[in-house]
C-alpha cells in the first residue's frame, strides 16, 4: 500500500556533493537514500534476488524530498525528508533497512508514517542551523571535521551587535550567492545566538527559510565585524544595498549544519 | 640549549598502527611527532633548506617519551610525552612549528619545560581511560569513529555489580593479552565508571597503570555480563584463575580514548 513517511535524517556531509542528485556522480545524499530504498521496494516486489537488478532498481526509484537542500559538505543532525512508498514493511523496518545499506556516515533516525499530504519543503515554516568556528590556540582533533578553524579570535561582543541588526524580517539580497534569483528573497530571522564556550565559537540561526549560501554568508560577514574589518553598524547598509559583492566571504561550509526543522 | 619539555598530545588513532615505532611504517604517533620535531631541530642549526635533508634529519630524531604506548586504534584526548630537545625555541613556538607540519589528526595542546628529570611513563602515578559504546537504535554519525557501536543493549546494573568486585588492588593477569608476561601484573584499578546518557555507555578507568589490553578486555568482559553470558559474581573467580583466555572477548579498539595521566 501506498504511504507517505516522514524521514530524520543525520548525515555527515565531508563526502557529499551535497542532497541533490547531479549528474556524473552517485555522491549525493537524496541519491545514497534513494537508491537503497529503491533495492528495498525491488527486493520486497520481486524477491531480494531482483535487488541486484540495477535496471529494474533504478525504474523504481522513489523521490525523497527534503525540508531544505544542503550544499556539498554541509552536516544535517535532524534533516526532514518526505517520500510516497508502496511497501508492506513497518516504518522501522524500513528504517532498519535503509540504516544497514546506507553509507556510515548517513542515518535515518526515525522513520514514521505521516500524514498524505505531508511535504517535507512546503510544510516546513522555520530551520534551524549552526555554525561552530574553533578558536583555540592549537587545532580541533576530534571534531576537526565539522568546525572552521579561525586564525584569530574575533570580537564576539561586536559580532552580537551586528547579528541584532540582521534579525527581523528583511530582504536578504546581500545574503544570497545566487544574483539571478527571481523568487522573493525576503525572509524572518528571529533568532542568531552568538556562544563562544572554551575553545569553540557558534552561531546558531533561526528563520523562516534561508536563501542559498545565506547562512555561510551571514557568518563570515559576522566574522568580518568580529575581526574589525567592518563595523557593527555597516548591517544596516549592506541590508538595505542587496548586492550579494558587500557582503562578507562565505564561511567554509563544514562548519555547517542543519539542526532542525519546524512544521 | 637542551631542556627537557613535557607535551600535553590530542590524537585520533583511526589511521594509526598505535603510539610505538614499528619497522616497515611510518604511521605511528610517536614516529609522527619525532620526525616533525626532527626537521624543526635541523631547520634551526643548519638553516631552513637543511630540513628536506631526510638523511640528516633521521640523524637527528628526539625520543618522544609517552605515559602509556597506546595501541593501533585506540586515541589520546591528553597523553603526556616527555623529550630532550637542544633548541632555542620557546615551548610555544615549538608546539606550533609541530602543529603547522603534524597531520591534522594529531596536535600538541600544549609544550612546556619540565623538571630535568620528569619522565613521563616512570612519573605517571595514574591514568583515566574511557571507552565510549554507542546504544541506541539506529547508527552514530559525528562520533562514528570514535564509539563501539552494540547490537543489543546490555543491562547496565549487572555491568555495575560486576565493576565494583574489579576494583582494588588484584593480580589483572586474566586481562592481560600478553600470556608471557614476565613482569608483574599486579595493578591497582580504583574507579570504573559506568554510566549510560541517552544512546551512549562510557566506561571510564582509572587505575595505577593497565596492562596491555587490559581496559579493552576489561570493558569486553563487562559487556558480556551486561548481556547475561556470564554472571557479575564470577569476577572474583577470573581474577583468581589468572588466566586470559577465561575473560571475554577484547573489546575494539575505536572505542578507547587516553584521558588524562597523573603526576
Amino acid at each position: 500500500m501506498i504511504k507517505n513517511y516522514r524521514l530524520t535524517i543525520s548525515y555527515d556531509g565531508t563526502r557529499y556533493f551535497g542532497w541533490e542528485h547531479q549528474p556524473n556522480t552517485d555522491m549525493t545524499i537524496q541519491g545514497k537514500i534513494e537508491i537503497v530504498l529503491a533495492r528495498m521496494l525491488v527486493g520486497e516486489k520481486y524477491g531480494e534476488a531482483a535487488d541486484k537488478d540495477e535496471e529494474l532498481v533504478k525504474s523504481n526509484i522513489p523521490e525523497v524530498l527534503c525540508a531544505g537542500r544542503t550544499d556539498a559538505g554541509v552536516h544535517a543532525e535532524a534533516m526532514i525528508a518526505s517520500v510516497r512508498l508502496n511497501t508492506d514493511y513497518s516504518p522501522e523496518e524500513i528504517r532498519d533497512y535503509a540504516n544497514r545499506y546506507l553509507p556510515d556516515d548517513i542515518c535515518i533516525r526515525e522513520a514514521v508514517v505521516a500524514g498524505d499530504r505531508f511535504h517535507a519543503r512546503y510544510n516546513a515554516c522555520g530551520k534551524t542551523y549552526r555554525y561552530r568556528c574553533y578558536i583555540g590556540d592549537t587545532k580541533p582533533i576530534f571534531d576537526r571535521k565539522y568546525v572552521y578553524v579561525l586564525d584569530k579570535k574575533p570580537d564576539v561582543g561586536e559580532m552580537k551587535k551586528a547579528a541584532a541588526l540582521l534579525l527581523g524580517e528583511h530582504d536578504f539580497r546581500s545574503f544570497c550567492s545566487n544574483p539571478k534569483m527571481k523568487k522573493s528573497t525576503v525572509r524572518l530571522v528571529d533568532r542568531i545566538d552568538i556562544v563562544q564556550d572554551g575553545d569553540y565559537l557558534s552561531l546558531t540561526y533561526h528563520g523562516s527559510g534561508f536563501l542559498q549560501y545565506m547562512v555561510r554568508i551571514m557568518t563570515g560577514t559576522l566574522l568580518e565585524v568580529g575581526w574589525g574589518k567592518r563595523s557593527a553598524d555597516s548591517m544596516t547598509e549592506l541590508l538595505a544595498a542587496k548586492d550579494r559583492r558587500l557582503a562578507g566571504e562565505t564561511a567554509p561550509a563544514q562548519g555547517l549544519t542543519m539542526v532542525k526543522v519546524d512544521y
